[in-house]
This record gives C-alpha cells, sequence and structure tokens, in this order.
C-alpha cells in the first residue's frame, strides 16, 4: 500500500475496519498551533454522527502538550469497536461487485484484509478526516476556511455556492446543518429520496461542492505539485471518488474564450479580484485569491440489498452473491467532511511554503 | 516550482517558451529496453505537427545506448527556437486573463520568466509527451496500449470509445488520423467549428477521452498511490486542465447502485471481467483488468483576439489589454498526446511494482 | 520534524519519552509475509532487556492477518510506562549539554515536548528497530541476515568480523549473547569499564560494526539512493552517531591503490568474489556480493552525574545543571540492534528491486 | 538508478562520461537570488582546472532571467569534448576492481553505458558541484560560508580547522589557494607524494574537512531529515566516500562523557556558544550555532597502473586486466569543491524551512 502521504504536511494512515484499532500520523506541523479538542470531535461527528456511542473517540497519542503543536508527529488513534464481525470468508472467494474484494485480492495476492474491507474500507476515511479536522484549525486561525455540501444526489440538486462572493459565513451556516446542503427544500427532498432508496435496497450516488475562502493568491507548486495536483492526488484517497473538477470544470467543454475568460479589476479594498470565477480560484496551479471551487462525483455505495452476480475466485464459476446488511443508502452527506480534509491538508501544505505563514 | 515528479518513474521538467532550450529528465527507466527512435517523433509530432521545421527536434543527451534504456537517467533536449521575442514587458504590468501572469508574479515575486508565459507555457507539454512516448514504448512491448481522442469540442461530440471492448486496434485507428477522433464526420464539424473560432479570434474548450487496453488487474497501490491518485496527480500538470473523470465519472451521480453496480462473470478465455464498466477499469485504487477510461476537460485557450479587461499591476488600476497574435483556437486535438503521455508515466510507474514485470 | 521515512518500504515514528504511547507504522511491505512474533519481542529485548515488565510491550494495531502481512500499513504501538514524570520544567530553561533541549528549543520555538528528551529521547529507537525487526524476519526468509557486535568501548576493542568471510552462524553467535561482542574477555573488561563508569557518574562512547551477509550483489541505486546513501541517512536518525563509515572507511585516507583494491576472483561455487573486503561489499552504491560492512561511531550519553556549565534560557545567564539521575553509563551495547534495524530496512527496500525478490 | 535527490531544494543529475552531454536540474530554488556567472566557472574550476580549454563550460539553460533565479527548474548543461574513445569493450567483460563496472553490469543486468564508467564516472560530480554552487552564492548573500580542506593525503596532514573559532576568513583563504590545504609545507609534501605515486602507477586515498559557519542554530528536521541524515545521504553520492563523521567523530568511542561534552556558555555578543565543539555543530540532528564540522574518508582511486586481477564475466575465469592510462593519482583536492557542494544543498534545504529565511 501506499498509505504515506509526504508534502511539506505528511500523513500516514493505519488500519483495517475490523482490526483492533485505525489512525494516523501527522508530521511537520507548524510547532505552537493551538489544537481544540472538542472541535476536532465535532469535526469527526459529522463523518460519523453517534460517534461517541459508538466507540469511534479519537485519542491523540503524541505531538500534542498543553493543547498546542510540540513540532512532533501527532498521532491519533481509534479503538475500533469490539463488534462481533461477520463472516467475511465467502468474499474472499465470491467479491462485492463495485468494491475492491476482486483487486485488493489481486493486488495483495490474497493476503489482504478482506473482513469488511479492510485498509480498503470508508471507515478508513476517519484518520484523514482527522488529519484534515487538525489542519483546518491552522488555517481557520490564519483566516482561511473551507466548507461542503452535498450538492446533487440521484439528481436532486442544492444550489451553488456563489462562486465570485462565497463568505466563511456561508460555510458556516452548512456546517452548523445536520444535513449538509444550503437549500433546506432539497435537503429534505434528498432525505426522502435516501430513506426510499434503504427501503428498496438500493444505494445513491452524488456530487459534493467544496469552497476554500481568503486563501491568499500565490500558493501552489507547479508543474506537479500546483493546487490542483495536490487535490487531485488527495481527493482520490476517499474511496468511491469517480470525478473531480475545479471552478467551470465540464463546463469549460461547451464555451468559447470569451465567455470562460475572468476578467481581472481591481475591488473597492484595493484588491485584484476576477468578475466570474470560471477558473475555480487556481489560475496555473496558483491560488488567484478567489474562492477555490472544487466538486467531487461520488458513486452509489456498492453495498446494495440485491442479489448480485459474482465470480467464485477458487472455481473460476460465476455465483450468486447476497451481501445481507447494506450498511447504508449514501454516503454523500458523510463524506462532506472528508472532502473539506483533503483540501484543509492541500492548503496547510502549500500555505507553509506561503512567504508571510506564521 | 515542483516541476519535478518522483514515483517509480521520476520525471523532471525544465525550461522555459523563449529560454534556449527545454526539455526533461526521466530516471529509474528499467534497463534494457529498446526505445525507436523514430517512433518518439511520431509521437511528439501529434502534439506539434511540422516539429522539423519549426526546431522542435528531441535530442536525446543520455541514458541510451546502442538504442536501448541504459537504466541511467534518460535526458532529452529541445532547441528553442531563434524567434525574435515579441515585447513581453507589458505583461508584467497587464497579466493576461486566463493565464498564470498575475498568479505567478505573486508567487516567484515578479521575478518568474514572463516571456510567453515562461515555464507555464502548453510548450513544457513537450517534454511531459517525450517522457510518456518513452514509457509507451516500454509498455506497449508488454502488450498495454493507451490511446486518446478529441470526444468533445465546443459541444461537438465524437463517439465515446466502447469502455467494455475497446481494442488496441481502436486505438491505433485514432493515432493514425490527422486529427484524432473516431468518427469523420464529427471530426470535420469541429474543424469547421475551429477554422471559425480562428477567424473570429475566439477559442474553444473540450472533452479527451483516453482508454488503457491490456492493463493487468492488479497495478495501483493506495491509499494515495492508487491509480486514480497518479493519474490526478500527473494531469493537473496540462496547463487548461479543469476536470478529470474515471468510467461513468460526473454521471455516477444520477444513478442508483444498481444501475452503476458492474457484475462479475467469467469470460471463454477464463478471464474475469465486467458486464459493464462504469467503473472505469479502477477499483479501489487498483486496475480490474478492465479498459481503463479517463476524461479530461480542457478550457478554451485564453489566448483570444478580444480586448480584455486587465489590471495593472503597478498603478493596480484596470486597463484594456490585446493580445495582438492568438497562437491557436483550440489546442484539444494537440493535447491528446499529453493526456496519453500521463497515462502511460501513471501506467509504467504501476507496473514496475507488478510482480510478472520485466 | 520529518520522523517519516520515505523509499520502497516507509517508516513513521511517533511518539514522545512521557507520552501516551510511541510507535511506528511501516507501509509498503510485501504481502504474505509470515511474521513471528515471539521473534520481534526478543529482537526488541536485545535493545531493552526486561522490557515485558517495565511496560515496553509492542501491540500491532495493524497491517498482520492470520501471522502474515496483509500488504496493508503495519502499525505497532508501545504504551508508555505510567511512571510518575520528574520535574523537568528548569531544562527548558536550562538546556542539557550534548542534548537536543537547546536545539530542540530554537527549532520548535519552544513548544517542543522537553520531557525526558521527547520525541529527541533515544527511547524512539524502540519503534524503529520494531521496524527493522519486521525487515529482517523477510530478509531472513530469503538467507539474508544482518549482524552487529560492539566493537569498541571507551577503547576496548572487541575482535573485528572476518570481513571476507564472516559467516550468518557467526552472526547469530553473537546474537544469543547477554553482551554483544565476539570475544569474551574483552566484554567483560568493557563490562567492568562500564560499570567504573557508572559508579563515578561517567558516561561511555563506543564503535558498533555491523555485517550483512548473503545479500545478492546488484543491489542499491545511485547516485542518491545506492546502499551507503540510504544506509547513511537512516542511521543519523539514531541519536548520538557521529560517524559511519564502509569496508575500511578512514584508513583507505592512509593507503594506496594496490593495497585498497580487492581483485576479483572466482570461488569453488562459480561466484564472483573479492579476495579481500576494503569496499565493504559496496562499489559504486552497489552491492558486490560480498559481505556489507558498517562502523558507527556512538558518543557517550550526555546523561552523566557531574555538575555542568549551561545557560538559562530565559536570563541569557551561565547556570550549573545537575542532572540527578544518569540513566546509563553505557548505551552501546543497547544500540547494536537498532543498527542492525536500519541496515535492515536499508537492504529490504532495496531488495524490493531485485528482479528475484518474491 | 536514483539520481535525483529530492528535499526542499531537488536535484536532478543527467549524462554519461561518453555520452553527448551531463548536467543538472536544480528546482524549488527561491526566486529573485542573483547569481553571479563568473563565480560559478570559478567554483567549477576548482574541481576541474582548465576547464575552459578541456571544454567543460557549463551552459545554463533555464531557471535564470536577468541574472536572477526565476522559481522556475535551473537546468545546467556541460557538453562533453570530442574524444576519441577508447574500446571499453573488453571492461564490460572484464570489470575494473573497485569500480562500479561489475556491480552496475549486475544491477542493469549489462545494459548500463560502461564506457569510461558511464553515470558511475566521478565526472557526474560536474553537475553535483554546479547544483552547490548555485546554493553556494545564495547562502554567502545571507553570510553562512562553507568551505573545505585535503586534511590528510596518504598519511600526510595538514593543520585542521579550528572547530571552534573557525571564520569565514579561513575557509576563503583555503579556496584561493591552488592546492586546498591550510599548511603550506604540508601540502608540498602531498603534492610531492602525489606525483611519486603517479609515476608509480599509483593511486593515494585522503581526507576532506569541510566547515560551515555562520549557519543560524535551529535548522534541521529530525529523525530522518536532521543535519547529518541529509549530508549523510548527499555525501556518499560522490564516488569513492568511504567514511564520513561529524565533530569529533570516530574519536568519541574513545573518550568519556565529561570529555565529549561541550558546555554552554554566552559570548561577549550575548550569544549561546559552547566552548568545545565535539558536537559538530549539530545536537539532534539541528544546528546549534557552531561551526559545522564534517569529514570524508575518499578512497584512493582504483584506477591504478599496476596489472590487476579480475574476471571474464562471459568465461567466469580469472583474467589479467591492465587499464592503460591512469587518469590521476589523487582526487581528493579535486573532491573539496564537490564536498562543499553537497554542504551547501544540505544547508539551504534546511535554511528554506527557517522562519527568518528570505
Amino acid at each position: 500500500m501506499a498509505s504515506i502521504w509526504n508534502n511539506r504536511i505528511s500523513v500516514s494512515i493505519f488500519g483495517e475496519a475490523q482490526g483492533p484499532a485505525i489512525g494516523v500520523t501527522v508530521d511537520n506541523l507548524p510547532p505552537g498551533e493551538f489544537i481544540e479538542v472538542q472541535k476536532l470531535h465535532r469535526f469527526m461527528e459529522r463523518r460519523c454522527p453517534g460517534i461517541h456511542e459508538g466507540g469511534e473517540f479519537t485519542q491523540i497519542m503524541s505531538g500534542i502538550l498543553n493543547d498546542r503543536t510540540t513540532g512532533a508527529p501527532l498521532c491519533a488513534f481509534i479503538q475500533n469497536p469490539k463488534v462481533e464481525a461477520p463472516d467475511f470468508s465467502q468474499l474472499n472467494r465470491l467479491p462485492r461487485p463495485g468494491n475492491a474484494d476482486y483487486t485488493g485480492t489481486l493486488r495483495y495476492r490474497g493476503f489482504n484484509d478482506f473482513r469488511d474491507g479492510g485498509h480498503f474500507s470508508d471507515r478508513l476515511t476517519a484518520p484523514l478526516c482527522f488529519a484534515g479536522a487538525i489542519c483546518g484549525q491552522i488555517l481557520e486561525r490564519r483566516g482561511i476556511y473551507v466548507g461542503a455540501h452535498a450538492l446533487e444526489i440521484h439528481g436532486i440538486r442544492d444550489k451553488e455556492f456563489d462562486h465570485v462572493n462565497v463568505s466563511k459565513d456561508d460555510l458556516l451556516a452548512v456546517r452548523g446543518k445536520s444535513f449538509p446542503v444550503i437549500d433546506f427544500d432539497q435537503g429534505t427532498e434528498m432525505l426522502a429520496d435516501i430513506r426510499a432508496a434503504a427501503e428498496g435496497g438500493e444505494s445513491l450516488g452524488g456530487i459534493i461542492e467544496c469552497a476554500a475562502v481568503n486563501v491568499p493568491a500565490g500558493i501552489g507548486s507547479p508543474i506537479f505539485d500546483g493546487l490542483e495536483n495536490t487535490i487531485g492526488q488527495l481527493m482520490f484517497g476517499i474511496p468511491g471518488v469517480r470525478g473531480l473538477e475545479f471552478g467551470a470544470g465540464f463546463e469549460v467543454a461547451k464555451m468559447v474564450g470569451s465567455q470562460n475568460q475572468d476578467a481581472f479589476y481591481v475591488n473597492d479594498h484595493g484588491h485584484v479580484r476576477t468578475t466570474s470565477n470560471n477558473h475555480g480560484g487556481i489560475l496555473g496551479g496558483i491560488s488567484s485569491g478567489m474562492p477555490i471551487i472544487v466538486k467531487i462525483a461520488i458513486k452509489p455505495t456498492p453495498a446494495i440489498g440485491a442479489m448480485q452476480e459474482s465470480v467464485n475466485l477458487s472455481t473460476l464459476k460465476t455465483e450468486k452473491l447476497e451481501v445481507e446488511n447494506s450498511t447504508e443508502a449514501c454516503i454523500v452527506p458523510r463524506m462532506v467532511p472528508c472532502v473539506e480534509a483533503c483540501v484543509n491538508l492541500a492548503l496547510l501544505t502549500h500555505m507553509m511554503d506561503y512567504p508571510h505563514f506564521n
């Protein structure tokens, strides 16, 4: 595996869904940063509501003293609940469609921990979230805010952020909600649709939109470590992500240059801005000072109730597979903080090269 | 800058659009690989037709002896033509909208080479192309073929590859064409549209679709170096890329799980395959043995003929900017081999961890 | 900090001497490797005898299932004993000479955990040892053995390994001893000297010699990742290392070429060997098939009983400092497995590029 | 190969001794740094006197505009002289003892460029030197000076630098000399010894001592990227290096703690200093503000005139080998700037994390 991400900040993730624990080590954090633990837990709860009961409490093992980062690696640890593991022995022979059961078995020659997906489980987004939550507190102290919402679920579409004028308050408003959308009515419809899907043994895909505001112009290191490269590399660490776009994204394919162009002007505060934001806050891999806008497509979770076709890897014959307990009809809302976490990590990594960072 | 990409294969790109030369060093290539130089040049010509006249001839400086890789770094060198440089002094003050002029000036504190975009120029895709062309020959010797086409330009849409059955021959068929599309008629329409845009001083965006066939199941190293992470990081090294999707991509947001699921079966040759390919050949960051399908959105080139709004960075006042000589109305066709190059690099890097690679 | 080492194998170390726990994540281990846990503990006990009583028991949190590596990150965890921490508050003001108290305070702006050295403590060699112990088992299954001994302590000198003919059995013989020397008598003298030093409140430095046998010829990746580069980078991760040499080491400065040269010949088994081994088994950064010979100089631990001169960092005035409890008069014997661990890590990392590795 | 070194500064070296050219790309240099080209050439001439005649003139291809770094990759290029290559075909069969001919052939399966050592040639220290020369100018503008001298050749020993009080002027004094020693008489003796060795077809080894002054306290990132780790990794990129030590080095093995300890005090300028410098300016991987002291052992070049024993790799039989033209009896003086170059690279890389770097 390559579950270590190395840039100015490093992140090393470990654990399996049914092993003793999962966790993360974050290295090269700036020293002296005040970390509010309660706020970390609130961030984590957005990924997994009710975690205090479920045993997903995160324990910090190193790197923090007197509530401040020490500059040494910060390790956080999540004990796995002592659930009775279901019998996953058949999954090794009979891989679940849409999961990594089949490809993981080939890649790791059958030695991968296949119980509940093992290291491929979306449970591993918890340590990723935690790393991003730490970075988020460091960014917010410098005025940089990152927020996301469920833009679309199964075709039901929330309002978009205002790509030119989205503010910190807009982001915090979504963060405070139990269901992460801008438009309450669309959220209600989504929830109803998710419930219907759950009852029908179905699952739903969606799109998450993420914005970062107050990012100073001038961070990012092209050609291969520009903001898009970094965000791109991190974001595909979230299982189920099938697409990623910045600003106008795939819409640019329908545009002519004069439509897509974002004209520069100077605003009342003397800052250079653009009148539109099709570039999504990034030009040539470097932040422009406009809001950074990213959209992420997440596929319907493969855990559906229906009887499915698979192949018995021992006999190489087709067999029916029934995964009893579809865990969740739509993971899109829970992936909202994970998307924020990736953007937080990317931004803090690049902020550390910013001359005025302190 | 961070113009070095390090993975199992390393790529280090250098040069500016109006400097003496541009080039690339590719390190850790497997030794003993036969490299056909004429084939490299043909690959390069797809990015820039007529390069032999224009002085874009690539010269290999190291790493090859008797037509075979030595295992030492392979450096390739492209002398820049001795064109009379236009006066770019105003661009430093008056950044072109949609370019890296403004952000590059902030990031590199005004010392960046701004002549014709400098290191940000899409001319720097030539060394990237070259690195990918080398990797492509190594992959093809093992039966792995990567090919792309202009799927869409300004709303005019080519046929898609058959995501389940696309073959090496399908890819080679497009590669042999002067305009990289599957459907001749759509290509003719695109060409007419590009010509009209050029006459009107406009530019056009588009989508490139890329497929890789015969990739063995079981390559890729999640969480952070799975195939999507690697391809994602590399692809945003091409200027103007605004979006990236795998398989069904953003369409997954409209689907329910049972629609998106790709059922496993065993084909007549005893190989595990899937009946559909919404997963785009990658599950959990690891190849499944199905064709790998990637789509890339490329924005209209910002070099348009119209008078544009910009900001004088000395006076911080709005000024009109006219970029005289719009170089090219649509770079999408020329970016086709660059997209292939990124996929080649990603695949060879991961193939080197494949147990049966030799 | 940069407590993550990335190569083909990655190692991420965390923890502070007086924090809740220390540990390590090892990533990209080959899957399916049988790991004998008791043997890991025996390796760890050589670094810290009697650890089962002292609470230094290492717990594996991930990456192993049914006693075999899964290919996912292997995290090991060592709970710190719940000792009553002495008052280290003065150390922050009054740095101990020879320690990282002063430099760490500057580097991490006073936020570093200074209790007992924090992340700088030689206690952090425990997770390093553990990572090396894992690698050692994987190497030994392939016939590669690494062993070390205390070559010199305070001028008392053990026999050297036979640089040409040292065998696996020679290495295992030392490993089985309670005091890691070849010559019992010299060991007895060293022990007496250490005891005298302890009584006198002194500490002692020394040299560790390490050999690796049966390393196949042809591993290592020059210029910057040859075997010496890798071993060099890792070895200075052990606190107190002041020198490193390969083969004849600093002796080469007294030699002429014909003395230093190691002539090639073919042995009875048809293998290319050298008659002498001044090159220490490495030529041009690549293994030659001869034993790899490394020597490491370790300074006397700075924790001495004498009253010492230091500077109060608040007042910037000289003050006397008395460190009460000199922990240990000579750490050289305990560093023997740590030196082996570094060589194990370096060798396994390079073995993964060896074509016949499986 | 792994001829790319990545840290905050990246260095990518390419070329073979008898190929068209050798060179280097240095990435992520700070922008706006004034680079004096003549001074670069003077640095290079110390490695290879008379290079202007010999065709070793270095040409900068990118990354500098108006004599200042642009922030983009800086590529430098050294055309190889058009010498008639001697017939090296026998070397592939008959590897020269002490060279990488044998190990390189195994590692790169016989495809390595063996002409004059190819990529293993010490000619490849020229691009390394160049990269270090660039970094040196950036450091010197901030008052940091690095200098080295031939401390010992074949047992003849120069004076050491004063480890406590060595100054910028001491370093510049050596730099100005045609033979890099402190003590003229010892230098004269060394020169006579080298001449005698040359006449006798012999070669000589030696030790280089390097000092860095005015390095601010507080740079370096332990555990694996402390100053010793970085310097260690780089230094073994110079062919023939067999040993490396910091401060008191291997002498610590003879010391007790109270002898080795360097007491802190405050000097007249209010700076914290140590009374002695056995720690060589580095404590816990981090600079202490004292001079950084490194010593490097370099083996006698294997190119000696005597008939030598080798093994014919085709027949696996012992054969005599005569290398006609022993290039040089002692490379130690020419390696002096190469050692400086490695320290320059290490220091600039770590200075970029220093809060007051600008």
